[in-house]
């Protein structure tokens, strides 16, 4: 691959000036050393050449036809990466051609999983305007993941302006058709080579992006799940509130199991309670009217074992603020109740006995919404209610808001403007 | 670099005997595909270039002085590579020169941290015979640990067959100081580019060797723990019996909240009993006299939690053999209690309250043992009785027995020949 077009941009840093990171800057230009941990969170240490740059390829892909997007299967042209080491701090940023990462053999992401990453969308308006959803709430769990991890924390605001310049460059990326987004992946990993199990001395973030069709084309389709007893996603003192790389590959012989046995996604379990935790790779959400027929949302609590999700978040906001009647949204029934709180099995089942369990979705970035019919348990299923358009009478109203706002028809400042 | 003197060599497969892997080799000529769950768990998927190529360096690097290594900084001159691809199988070993290996920013360890490992050890005997300590245990685990991620095995024989021709080639890595070994790092990666959570349909499975000098260069220093409540290594349903990259990561933090308190490394300690499980990344071992005056070797059981350590395994051997007078270990106490049983701090406490607690120590490849001098614990420490040379009445007889083995001194089975 051949490179061309250097041009050097102080536009990613320009909007960049929480006096904090200006004065880090500041006494960087001084001389004075910094960890990651006291620079202000910035990715600059005070180097002029620590400016982001872009090298446009010179031999862009065919965009391929967006009916035959699969997810994670197509990457855009260009990335982003930004190198820390311990002894200077975050470098310069760059965007350049999309190519391979070389590492050491002996690097540590590849021995001990130091290693996290992000998943966000950027979504194309009716009026050509290209927006991200919430990246402030990705930023903030990602330099979470990263202390858990004791990789390098960073300025998320600076990322989020280098991931725009990103986005803008391969905005033609975004496939035109409703429903579509570009899937956005930012990845930080442990580089040094050496086989210490200790925090690493060189670090490398970088995004790359993907262009996304519709999770589900044909409508929505509820989907099946076995409950996983088996094995775990997180236990209390792990990580299973990080959006941490070890905590996917030993999910995986969950999700084959489950497949194997006829089912979609699993269901994890946690505990001899059976107290439901996520789903697969999403939150979970679970709708019961009481015996006073009152409708109670309700999602397992962020007790450390629950990933803080973006779509769990948002999901949660918008049913609060239509019960405190900040803003209605049609269709929802009137009388709400939300819960962060645990719920086991058996109550699932107690309220599918009596005729009380009213719906389940997961949540997530890469489908936002998922209805789910049934789950596999102790040998059985557990039905559950779906609607005739395979959605229920809580999640459409939150999942039409939710995707009315990250395609542009509802303003809201949960848009971050990419590019009009 | 450059590369030279390519020579295929049949060498590695040449010992290669086993009937079930001759016959799916012929059958694999034939043309069926095989899948690596099919083949006989071999290498070689039935091509005559299945077969090991070495390509030696052209520029040799400069051994580094003995007296200034440091655990797993400084690689050999060569590594051994083993693709995988889903659709083909196992493809031709090689051994090249160690350079960078090259990853689609999309790939799959870099995101879910499809990822495992062993570490392992080579050693220079007086006479100049070079051996590996019990490989075929590594080689247990190694596909153990593949399966439990949904990754490709392989047949461990072969492998250890691969390994033997790398450090042959390698052999004057191994400094020829007393206690000096060549450390071993297996390592397979899921390396498809494509952002799914699903078993990979890419893999590489790569070897690399390190000189290492001894653990303790100025003889045994016992090392303070600090109990960790606050963090876990792992959970029932989790994955702390297989050798995954997932394991490592997560602990750094307590191994530096450790630190921090003045301690060498972490202590892990499970459940709201506070069970002993593991010591930083080895496996432990306490020695308790019972009231009768009858010592006890305790280790946790293998429920799970706890990684099957060969180093364990060892120690438990040789203390078994000791116990049933097969063979007998000079200096250990005749009538010796062996349990594989939990323990928690209660009974340390208590039999140390009581005078009746022996010694602690940790097991594992890279140090052999470690005594423990005492345990950071509820604000207090908890101190362990530590021999004049640092090591216990227990651990030391067989710290030499194992050593003495390892290096050649005592004839055993358990060491496999390298070269001669």
């Amino acid at each position: 691959m051949s490179f061309s077009q250097l041009r050097p941009t102080q536009l990613c840093f320009a909007r960049l000036t929480p006096p904090a990171t200006r004065f880090s800057w500041r006494s960087t230009a001084l001389g004075r050393r910094y960890m990651s941990q006291d620079i202000g969170r910035d990715f600059m240490t005070g180097e002029a050449s620590s400016r982001l740059t872009i090298t446009k390829t010179t031999s862009p892909k065919e965009l391929p036809p967006s009916k035959s997007l699969l997810f994670g299967r197509t990457f855009s042209d260009h990335m982003l990466r930004i190198p820390w080491t311990e002894a200077t701090g975050w470098g310069a940023p760059s965007i350049a051609p999309f190519s391979d990462i070389n590492l050491s053999p002996g690097a540590t992401v590849l021995h001990y999983a130091q290693s996290l990453f992000e998943g966000m969308k950027a979504y194309r308006h009716e009026d050509g305007t290209v927006t991200m959803f919430r990246p402030d709430m990705n930023m903030k769990r990602m330099n979470s993941s990263a202390q858990r991890l004791a990789l390098p924390t960073f300025n998320g605001d600076a990322l989020i302006e280098c991931m725009k310049e990103l986005i803008s460059l391969d905005r033609n990326w975004i496939p035109k058709e409703p429903g579509h987004s570009l899937y956005i992946r930012p990845t930080l990993i442990g580089t040094n080579g050496t086989l210490g199990v200790a925090p690493p001395n060189e670090a490398l973030l970088f995004v790359i992006t993907s262009p996304a069709g519709p999770y589900y084309p044909q409508g929505f389709k509820p989907v099946p799940l076995h409950g996983t007893t088996e094995y775990i996603r997180a236990a209390p003192g792990g990580t299973g509130a990080y959006k941490l790389s070890a905590n996917y590959a030993p999910g995986v012989v969950a999700q084959k199991s489950a497949a194997k046995q006829g089912y979609a996604q699993n269901l994890w379990l946690h505990g001899p309670e059976h107290w439901l935790t996520e789903v697969g790779t999403m939150n979970l959400f679970v709708v019961i009217k009481d015996r006073d027929g009152v409708t109670e949302l309700i999602t397992p609590p962020l007790d450390g074992m629950i990933l803080p999700g973006v779509t769990r978040d948002s999901v949660l906001t918008l049913a609060r603020n239509h019960a405190s009647g900040a803003k209605r949204l049609q269709g929802l029934p009137d009388a709400i109740k939300i819960s962060e709180r645990p719920i086991n099995m058996a109550e699932i089942i107690l309220s599918s006995k009596e005729g009380r369990l009213v719906e389940l979705f997961g949540t997530g970035t890469a489908a936002v919404v998922t209805p789910v019919e049934r789950i596999g348990y102790n040998g059985g299923d557990v039905m559950i209610p779906t609607g005739e358009d395979g959605m229920g009478p809580v999640s459409k109203p939150l999942w039409t808001e939710l995707v009315g706002i990250q395609t542009g028809a509802i303003k809201s400042d949960w848009n971050y403007v990419v590019a009009k």
